[in-house]
Order: structure tokens, then C-alpha cells, then sequence
């Protein structure tokens, strides 16, 4: 019996129906390829590598995709979800605005510079995108709890995910987060447990539940494979918005550092698949100075990751040991990229700069992002000449204290024209 | 000489070029019918209507919006704005979400519910597509300022489509505003300005100062024919996304009024432009009890609005003295809806029924619609058998303190297994 077979016994013996991960093959060991089947593991049973989809991709065309739905389902053959996905309910995410920002290209001297906006997601987050295909993996393999440690973004997406799919979810988040985040998804669920520790000690903790409980689906734990997919559909959207193009330079922010890997991942996946043209491209990791193992990695030349911890305004940002950072060093490195750190300051100054140039109101990851973009261009490492684009990966609403003290009325008067007159603004 | 040829002279007299406003033809009084030019004009002159666009539509098909932008302007042909519109920067707002929500059907007793959801517009609130066409008016009509008073997401809107064209701002708002939709206006503008004084008070200044002040275009002042067009695209994309069709009900919040006419009249053209099957459909208003002057007249069966002081948490409905809340009656009684009110609890209690059950976070504006149409079915007003919509038109995060008292986390806890087991929640 071919190992196919076999696979395809245990998937029925496990329960699994027929296409449940579209054409995802297997799951695949980073570390060392061993392949093991789609189910709800995520460490490599030989050396404890993380695993990954693998695919058999069929011939997929761009008239397909244009045809699909406006949200990440349009690139349902390049994720592991059923055909159907569009149907059982989930919150749409995706297809979020690509703008080009000439007035901040204009102020950092860059010719042409695109701002992927993914605040206006579902719940003002990329992680709408990874946790719709966490949600499918959920429910394909029958988990009866859909939940996630978080720094507070993917709390949000995936007690709004569950809410609407009427799946029990329990989040966890630590208990310093800021107060839009914990509302933001106290809202959605009953279950919102605050844990006494940092981002480092709420995953610990959860890896442990993982372990200990039946039927929970973690979405960036036990099933952070499907989950981490999600993060591709940034990349696809950003291709086929540019009119089926690269851009040159590319800078993400890095948590975990998932998101930048599987951009990458998404554009080496158009080329093979003939969707784009290959062409050299680079990636930039951004991350905040209180909180920058990867940068601090690259800066050194080095291949590991000293895990620290975190002290930084940007909460959303702060892994202190990012699972992904070893693989976010070989992107960077390989592409002629870099990683980059800015202060808490920059950080302010930079969501200020974003929403006063192009109108968008970003929180402090996005602040991270376009600072580091600065100061990329003003280090001379990133090409001013070349055609970039920066992810807005969060909602300035959910980090409001981050500008609260810097912004606010020139003034309050009385409700007359006199009054008014007297500011000088007339 | 025809009066088209007048008219057109006057319009190169005024500087505005050919084409600024598309298939508009004049500003029409509401009242007696009469016509102006195209302009900076809002009142009539014979009788101090409310002037309003008339089109000359040429044919318009399905498949030309279709192939149009992924925003409002799909719908350029029937706005007042030129044909190259997406070309000027701008917030690119529209084409949100219609969602089924079975789940807040289920709950109600509904057959069939669809919630357009206009919290993931730019700015998170229906605003920026009245905004777009507002700054595109702006534009044409070579104004310097772009201003406006607010009840708060109007100011965001505003601030932050000026930052991305380029074009100063000045915003007014009421000094006791939530503070997130300050700082969401703060960080886009210089210029905010705080007035001591509710809505109606700002209101009044700021007619008062462009009366005064030349250039100065109030987007929902002496730009406001302009401006209110805007939110026909929200019926126009409720009609598209349920196939070309239109509902049998729809629930839509009323401030001002405007939104409500504007989605009617959408319908109307559709109609008229063969471009939806001609049906009868029933429009329900929705306002806080705490400020529900059309709520009252209707109720009471009189033509009259009488002007209320707004007391409600609702404070972007919170408009005492609405411009368009005699035509919101006319729209309801002659399609068989209604006009209801909720108090604030009903008000919160529908914001986090919509998020449980449906996972999308409203504002307190989109708690009144959701909490009006919940008792319109207990009282019987609206059919549960019949297919129906209701608008979101904000954003939960805006007016966290609504419901920040009321949901939180279930624990806190030591990031210990054991701590956790100790929830009750394994
Ligand atoms: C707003 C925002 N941006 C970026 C990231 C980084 O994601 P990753 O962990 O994939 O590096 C996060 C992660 O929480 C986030 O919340
Ligand atoms: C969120 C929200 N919904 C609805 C409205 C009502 O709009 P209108 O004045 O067109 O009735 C407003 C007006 O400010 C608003 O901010
Ligand atoms: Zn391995
Ligand atoms: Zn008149």
C-alpha cells in the first residue's frame, strides 16, 4: 500500500471528511521535511521542527482568482481549506485597500510607496486573516474550543471568528493589555481569561492547556500550521492588487515573525505557479527597540535568537521569543533585506506621520512599520528609487494611549464666531 | 439663449470645469422644484428648501459597475463627481461587508437577516462615503478649507480624507465628545476645535462661519447636496451584493435624516435605471429614545419635528434639531415602515447581542438600529417571514465606554495549568 493510501485511512479513521484542507498534501517539517498528515499536530514528531503545509497545487489562473469572492476566500486553492469555505460562516477578512501613499513617499523621499492597509479588517487586524483559516481547521477537525493566547489583535479576531461561528472560545491575554483590546474582545466572549505575566508566560501557558485538554484548538499553537496560512493571502492580495506584480522592497513587522515568513512564502508561490513574473525582491523586518531579539540578531550577524523581555508601547509586537525569528533572519538575509528596531518614540511619531500624510490611523505595530521604513530610507538601506510597499497590520483605535497625549483640539470655545475668530484659524 | 447654455456659461464664470460633477444637471429644491446651477449652493433661493443633485443618468448596466473599483466609486455615473474620480487621492471608502447573520436571526425570530456592515469603511463609520463626495466637491469648487461640525465620526471622516488629499482641515465637534473619537480626529488634523455646547450649537457656528469665511467648504453645510449623495452608495451595494435585488425591509439609524432619504432614493433610481426589479420595500427608522424627535412625531402621526436636547449615549445620533426629519416620515409612512426608539440599556444590550452573535463590534449608533429593529419584532411592526437588512454605520471601538462596564474578562489568573483548572473552564 502506497503511503498515500495509508495517509488517506488514517484521515478517514481520524474522522476528517474528504477535502476538508483543499490541496494541502501533508504537513511538512521545516527543519528536517519529514511528512506527516493534515491533522492537529505542529511540531515534528522526529526533531521537533515546526511543521507546514505542503501542497499539490493544480493549475490555478488569475481569471479564477478575479472571479472569487472579495475577501481571502479568492485564494481558497492556495490555503488549506475546503472548496466550499465561503459558506459556512466566518467574518469575510481580506481584500483590505492597497493605497499608494504619495504624500508620505513625498515626505521620506521615496518615488513610489504602496501602504496595505489592514485596519479595516473584520476586527481592524490582520489576524482576521490567519484565524478564518485556523477557524476552518477548527471545525474540519471537529474541535469543540476554538481559542488562542494573544497580545491582543488575534484575542479580538478570534472571539469575533468564534462568536459568528458559534463555536465556544476561550481567549487569553495578558493582564496588562490595553483596555480597547480587552473590550474589543470581552464583547465578543464570555470566556476572556487575563493572565498575570507577559505574552512569553500566556503561550507557555497555553501550550500547556493544549497538552492537558481534548478537543482546544489554539489557533497559533496546536493548530498554528493552517492558522500561519493565512498570512500568504497578504502577499497574494498585494501582487494582484499591484496588477499581478512584485513590489521591489517590502517592509513587515515581526512578532513571531510568522507574517513576514509567509508573505515571502505567498510571493515564491506566485512565481512557481506562473501568477507573476520572478524578479528579485527584498524583504525588512520592523520591530520596536524594547522588544527586538531578531533585529538585535541580525545587527550581530548571528543565526540565534537570545529571547528578552519585553518593554515597549507596542504590545501587538511584543514575542520576547519569537517562534519564527531564525526563519525571518533567512528571509532578510537572502533577499537583501534587513531587520531594524525603532524606540517608543519613534513609534509615536510615526502613527502621527501615517495618519497626517495619508489618513490612515494606525496602532503602535503600524507605527513600528512605517518608523522603520524612515529610517531604513535614512540609513541608506533601503532604495529610495525602488517601488515599495509597507503592511498597516493594526487599528490606532485599539492603541489610543499611544498618541493621547500628543494629539488633541487646538482649542475649545464658545459656541459664537467670535470665539472662533479668535483662534487664528480664520 | 436655452438656460443649459446660461447655465454652462455661469458655470466657466465660476471656474468649475466641465464634467466636475458628472451626470448631475442642477441643484433642485426639495420643496418647489426649482433649479440652480451647480455650485456652492444649499438653500433655495425662492423658498429655503433644501436643494438637492438632479442627474441627466445616461444607461447604465450591471456589468459596467461591475467592472468598476472595489469602493463607492463603482457607482461614479449616478454621483455628482467627475469621471476620473478614483484618480484624485482619496480614503477609497465602500464596498463592505453584507453579512447573513443567521445567528442574530435565530435569535430574534427572523427568516432571513443580512447586516451591512460599514464599521470597516477607512474612518469605521458610514461618514467617509458622504465625505469622498463632499472632498470631491471641494475639489471642483477650488475650496481651501475642508470643514465640518460633528458629531464625531463626521470629524474623523473629514480629517482624515483632507490629510490624504492634501487639503487643509478644520473640525468642530462638541467638547464633551468620547475621547477615542477625538484622538481618531486629533491624529489626522491640526486643526480640531472643540465647542462648548451640544451638536446643534456647533451646528449653528459653523453655518455661521461659512457664512462669513470664503472658501470654506462644510461638508454638510454648504456642501451638503454634494455630501449627502454620498450615502446612496450604501443602497446601491446592499442592492448589488444581494444579487441585484432589493430587500422587503430595511432598518436604517437617523441623525440628521439624510441617510435614510438617501438609501430610499437609491432605491428609487435603481428602479427607475431598470437596474433592479421594481418591488415594494418597507424603510424603519431608528433613533435613542434619549434623542428620537422624528421617533416622536411619527408616533404622534404629525408632520411637525419639535427639537429636543439630546440626552443619550448615542451621541452620534444625538442631532436635537434634524435637517431631513420630516422627510425621514414621509420615506417610512409611505413604504409602510416606522419610526422607533431605544432607551441606552436597550442600546447596549444590542451591541454585544450583534457581537455574540454575529461578531461584529458596533458603536452605540448601530446598537439603536440593531436594539430598534429587535423591538420592532416584538411589537410586531416588522415582518419576521420577510428578507431584512439592517445598516451598522459605526464602529464599537469609537464609544467603548458604552459597554466597557458591562463585559470583561472572566478571570485573572497565575500563568499556572493549575490556576486555570481552577476557572472552571477545562
Ligand atoms: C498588529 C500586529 N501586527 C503584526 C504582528 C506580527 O505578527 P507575527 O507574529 O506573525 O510576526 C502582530 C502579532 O500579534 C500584530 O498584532
Ligand atoms: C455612526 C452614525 N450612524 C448614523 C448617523 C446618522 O446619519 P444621518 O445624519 O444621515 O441621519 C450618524 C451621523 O452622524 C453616525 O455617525
Ligand atoms: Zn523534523
Ligand atoms: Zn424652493
Amino acid at each position: 500500500m502506497s503511503a498515500a493510501v495509508v495517509e488517506s485511512q488514517d484521515a478517514q479513521e481520524s474522522g476528517v471528511r474528504e477535502g476538508a484542507f483543499g490541496n494541502a498534501r501533508a504537513l511538512s517539517c521545516r527543519e528536517c521535511g519529514h511528512e506527516v498528515e493534515l491533522g492537529p499536530h505542529y511540531a515534528c514528531s522526529e526533531c521537533f521542527g515546526p511543521l507546514e503545509i505542503a501542497y499539490d497545487f493544480p493549475q490555478v489562473t488569475r481569471e479564477e482568482i478575479e472571479a472569487g469572492p472579495r475577501n481571502i476566500w479568492r485564494y481558497k486553492a492556495l490555503l488549506p481549506v475546503p472548496t466550499d469555505i465561503e459558506t459556512s460562516p466566518n467574518t469575510e477578512p481580506g481584500f483590505t485597500r492597497l493605497l499608494e501613499a504619495k504624500n508620505l513617499a513625498a515626505e521620506l523621499g521615496l518615488t513610489r510607496l504602496w501602504v496595505k492597509d489592514d485596519s479595516t479588517n473584520p476586527t481592524n487586524s490582520f489576524k482576521d486573516r490567519v484565524v478564518a483559516c485556523a477557524l476552518s481547521a477548527a471545525r474540519e477537525l471537529g474541535s469543540k474550543v476554538f481559542a488562542c493566547p494573544s497580545t491582543g489583535n488575534l484575542a479580538n479576531a478570534v472571539a469575533a471568528a468564534g462568536a459568528r461561528a458559534g463555536m465556544k472560545t476561550v481567549v487569553f491575554i495578558p493582564s496588562n493589555l490595553e483596555q480597547p483590546k480587552q473590550v474589543n474582545s470581552a464583547v465578543f466572549t464570555e470566556s476572556l481569561v487575563a493572565v498575570e505575566g507577559n505574552y512569553d508566560d500566556v503561550n507557555k501557558l497555553a501550550s500547556e492547556i493544549a497538552g492537558e485538554e481534548d478537543g482546544w484548538a489554539f489557533v497559533n499553537v496546536n493548530v498554528r500550521p493552517y492558522y500561519a496560512e493565512g498570512s500568504k493571502t497578504l502577499g497574494y492580495e498585494i501582487a494582484e492588487q499591484l496588477g499581478w506584480r512584485l513590489p521591489d522592497q517590502i517592509v513587515i513587522p515581526v512578532a513571531s515573525g510568522s507574517q513576514l515568513t509567509k508573505v515571502h512564502k505567498a510571493f515564491q508561490e506566485l512565481i512557481t505557479l506562473g501568477l507573476v513574473e520572478d524578479k528579485p525582491y527584498k524583504v525588512y523586518g520592523a520591530q520596536a527597540a524594547g522588544c527586538s531579539p531578531v533585529s538585535v540578531a541580525y545587527k550581530a550577524g548571528v543565526d540565534a535568537i537570545r529571547p528578552v523581555k519585553p518593554d515597549t508601547i507596542a504590545k501587538s509586537l511584543a514575542i520576547g521569543n519569537p517562534a519564527d525569528g531564525i526563519y525571518v533572519l533567512d528571509v532578510c538575509r537572502q533577499t537583501g533585506g534587513a531587520v531594524e528596531d525603532v524606540t517608543d518614540d519613534e513609534v509615536r511619531e510615526a502613527i502621527v506621520l501615517l495618519a497626517r500624510t495619508e489618513g490612515i490611523f494606525t496602532e503602535t505595530a503600524g507605527g513600528t512599520t512605517v518608523g522603520v521604513l524612515k529610517k531604513l530610507v535614512e540609513s541608506g538601506q533601503l532604495d529610495p528609487e525602488l517601488e515599495t510597499v509597507v503592511i498597516n497590520t493594526g487599528h490606532g483605535l485599539k492603541t489610543l494611549d499611544a498618541v493621547a497625549g500628543s494629539v488633541g483640539p487646538v482649542a475649545t470655545i464658545a459656541p459664537s464666531y467670535a470665539a472662533f475668530a479668535a483662534t487664528g484659524l480664520a
